[in-house]
């Protein structure tokens, strides 16, 4: 079953494995006219690559795009982008260790499981550079967004037991840290704390938060397509996520509804809500606000500390992973889960065009 | 855009409102050859139903499901399913007030801005009654997947503050008490915090969990349709959610690697895991272990406590929502729950069948 | 694998056999505000009984449409709008013949060989009576495109040797006339081929031509989702066709290219073609012309001459099918051929909202 | 919207344009275990070049496919296999003088309409190189089908007034014969004719037949998948088809029910037809026979001869098209029929698995 393809109307295709020749993406359904080249691309997947700092893993990849079609004299043309980035930097190594045996925490048993065999190198398939695709569509989608007023901040809010202090909220530190937290301090803490896993042979999980803007209200769907169970999948579909919320989500599973009720109020003679609990999505559909959501990411699965586990023999073994591997997997994933929910934005836009008669009024007249 | 379908190889399509004629499901892609009569659906259907406890709302419907086609002989014969249930207590009643303001935590303000306007009475479309045509369909996802050894619990686990104890796990309570909690002392205890929500003219939200005991290794995506992503969306779209889990879920997000991991033991022969904190799914595939999700809900937001809001001629008014509503969601949830899980579980096992030549082979030789 | 639907953003999904308790269809992504009541559908449903004539089965149903959800004080609401008809005159008679044979020309062994069994009484999921959900869908879709100035016009091109003479065409002959020709000479000779056909014990097949006028250039897509495609797919889903044309269709595969190219001109400030052999599709997008296909139709199979067949127990055996059957298919799926072309029309409109961000600009602003 | 996706479980997204960087194809839902390398592909992609003979156009063209994803050790590893052809021959030429008017017979008028402007470089997303993503994946879809045993054997059948004659049936020639015709005496014949048309400055259109062996009774589906509408979807599809034929097609339109129906025969235990002409299919499922199929395919639109048409000025003018175009598509576009013949079947073979209970039980026991 074909399973590597996001959106309805806005419809990404993501291919490629950790050790292939390379990595890409097939954006189809892409509106005409917008301007776009690799630049905006290339913002995007920068953003993903590794930094400079001791939490990031020593593969250094250009991880330059290539646009292959779909762009004519610096516009959208409604036809397939196509997008691709050359895996340059892998060597085929020694895998014929890690071929054997089932790392914990890893799809390498459940692949296996699936489909009789996998591509052990570097996590194949089920390696984070899959998310390449899906951070270059998503450029594509935040900039088409943009177009209309709505714009995605995603950074990290948690790693470990450390929290971001919203009163110290500095976006641009997101881009600046190696945390990706938009509050220095926390992220030098962080940074500290990481060290420790680190020495310690050990990883840690963390949170990141995405809030979307300027969205209208309108957006979404009442039952299966609900805009919020659209982002559910979309960010629970990134590799190491485990929980997913919007708004205040787990807390209001513990509240009551005297306050976890959002007011209507009427401000410059719009409706607006005079708090935000729901997150800016009420039914499934937006409802004006801002939308707000969290992704809650495990640990880095792959640790030095031995481990216990079995090989396709079917004997236990105990094991310790070479190579290096970052302690976290947040700060990388923060442009993932940011881009993902673009897509989902995005395609809930585009749904949303045929939802009355007044709107298709507007374009044929 | 439609958006009233879930599944992609075996597909329901819900339709109804609150206070239209009846509300149903179209089952299309149902195997044929499975036994199934209308008593199979019932009893899922008598799980959502009101109690005749205190909690529960007092609109009695009898909420009989007849099946309109796709069965033959007492087998499904691979035709769509059909299957309505007839809205018979409801009175038109007074909508006038309602049809004229936008209620606090409700999506009347949302249909309208998608929309232009709404079909208010009851909710319309956005009504819990909406989940009739999940929870028939869920009950034949249900019934299949026991046919491969799969079945699924879901309980109550948390009402506002009161949370079960796993070690009085009484699986007979779940049906029993009108919490759907798996622990009687808890169940007690919950139904007196209700019992003063209720004076308190409020309501809280709570916890739904669901297990999956039986699902083979292999079943889900690499990537957009892991299974976790499909549960993430399954379980979002009921109204109210606002958070899912998988497996440990947000303490993931909290916890080291070398305690997060889920070691590989073999026990008979079979590759097992010695925990299972990942909760049944790694890389988005099942991995054999017990599938473990938790759906956070939100408090009922129709409250009798005077709240402020603003009409449909935009301005600012109080007020007091009158009718009966249940002080909570979560006890009418739990069989949703069970059911989208239902859904997704089974799609998944649809679409693995394709996943390797090997089992092509068995099926055509 | 579900296969009762149709259509992407206007997606219908019919439901019922010949012999069950309803057949139906529901409507799912029908935009919100267009003003519809059944006697809407039950125009069309009407064009679909049989007539009063000799040429028509004796099976008289009333084949009245209720509506059961998505409209709201006479106006669709957005949601999925669920529509049934009642079986009420049929006899469940005596069906263990043909339960134990596979008639020519029907779908009895491939459903067997499918399903393993089927529901045979009269056909069951297989029977003309299928058609009911798609021209119900059909009178919405048609609805809903006169809002746009497209109107659609299908009728009787040829029964057997007998062709239509497009000089005589009297478009309220197509409704009042037996055959639903457009030309009263014809279907009166028609008739009396007809009626030699019945004397005979046999059946003919004929031809169906819809013409689409007022779409506007630009609907379609240049490759798989090309407008000509998704009609010929439409068309071809029509039990009992056996061919599709576009345009000039087969005569263009003999044609020199300078015959077959449409000039363009300018007409009014319009760019316009001077012939129309493409039938109003150029790359699978619409050219502002006339959209022109033909659907050819098989002989009625089931004929009251002895057939050769097989039984389930695998014996040759010679057959004689009984009830009353009409010699011919054509006349009562014109509506059926317009319907399904309404359909395709209708979601390719929608789609093409987003097809350039001009568009989506109209509407978001 | 997205419209470069066909199937549903075994799904190919094509990409790219005549003149841009590459073209290519993402399989996704290939099953795991097929042995594949880039020769497989390679035989497909050299059906389409252009022979060396007189008829064929003088674009020379590697097309070199390269594999990047999806093959491990020499098989599919369930992951999207993306395949790409770079355009290496292509002169960025002069252009100026096409990408202001709107050639007859061609996309360029639609997809300005469409779209808002185009690439109009040798026809940009229309061109006929568009089908080489149809081709690569086709060539896997048939190797796919062969280790069912069924193959699939597509042909010229006629070229404007001359057709082959089935006595003289000689697989060997489709390859072989510059037409792909498999009658070596007309292909003779027909290439005559199409160097008098080409001195007549003119081009002519032609059939295509594809014949379908080995696919066993059950594939399909009753309703809207039925599988003789998704090959009618499939085929016409490709450019310039324009009528889609299923067994004896539109002669089946003009013939009586005696004649027409196949009865159904005992031959080595097995449930045969005496006659097909039906074409292999009822009801919309596959009945065990062979299945044919043919597509009428127009002219090639561009010709030396003068024509009329409009320009974006709104302006009348005579052109007369420069370069050297094929004077007939049909030989190049065998492959392709056969090719889209090969994905639908596949994705029918692949839909069919859990047609029934029992075949699930052979995989999941």
């Amino acid at each position: 079953m074909a399973g590597s393809s996001f959106g309805n109307i806005f419809r990404v295709t993501t291919w490629g494995e950790s050790h292939g020749i390379a990595l890409g993406v097939v954006v189809d359904g892409c509106p005409a006219g917008l301007s776009l080249d690799s630049g905006d691309i290339q913002v995007f997947l920068d953003r993903r690559k590794p930094g400079q700092t001791k939490i990031a893993t020593p593969r250094k990849e250009a991880d330059e795009v290539e646009i292959l079609s779909g762009i004519f004299e610096g516009r959208t043309t409604g036809a397939p982008i196509s997008m691709l980035v050359r895996n340059t930097s892998h060597h085929s190594a020694d895998y014929s260790e890690i071929a054997n045996y089932y790392r914990p925490g890893h799809a390498d048993y459940t692949f296996d499981a699936k489909y009789g065999f996998r591509d052990y190198r570097g996590g194949g398939r089920s390696s984070g550079r899959e998310t390449i695709g899906r951070v270059a569509s998503g450029a594509i989608a935040s900039k088409l967004l943009s177009e209309f007023g709505i714009t995605l901040t995603a950074y990290t809010k948690s790693i470990g037991p450390i929290d971001i202090d919203m009163e110290r909220f500095d976006r641009q530190a997101i881009l600046e840290t190696s945390t990706g937290m938009p509050d220095r301090e926390a992220s030098a803490h962080a940074e500290r704390y990481l060290a420790d896993c680190m020495k310690e042979y050990d990883s840690v999980g963390g949170v990141i938060e995405c809030v979307i803007d300027g969205v209208p209200a309108g957006l979404g769907d009442p039952v299966f397509e609900k805009l919020d169970a659209n982002l559910a999948k979309a960010v629970m579909s990134i590799g190491a996520v485990k929980a997913v919320e919007i708004g205040d989500g787990v807390e209001a599973a513990r509240r009551r509804g005297s306050k976890n009720n959002d007011s209507f109020r009427m401000v410059d003679g719009q409706v607006v809500k005079s708090t935000n609990h729901a997150g800016g999505i009420l039914g499934g559909i937006s409802d004006g606000s801002q939308i707000v959501l969290r992704a809650h990411i495990k640990p880095t699965p792959s640790i030095f500390s031995p481990q216990q586990t079995v090989n396709k023999a079917g004997e236990e073994i105990d094991i310790s992973i070479k190579g290096r591997h970052d302690p976290i997997i947040v700060p990388r994933a923060v442009v993932v889960v940011e881009s993902m929910a673009a897509l989902t934005v995005l395609d809930a836009l585009l749904a949303n065009a045929g939802a009355k008669l007044e709107n298709l009024k507007k374009i044929y007249g």
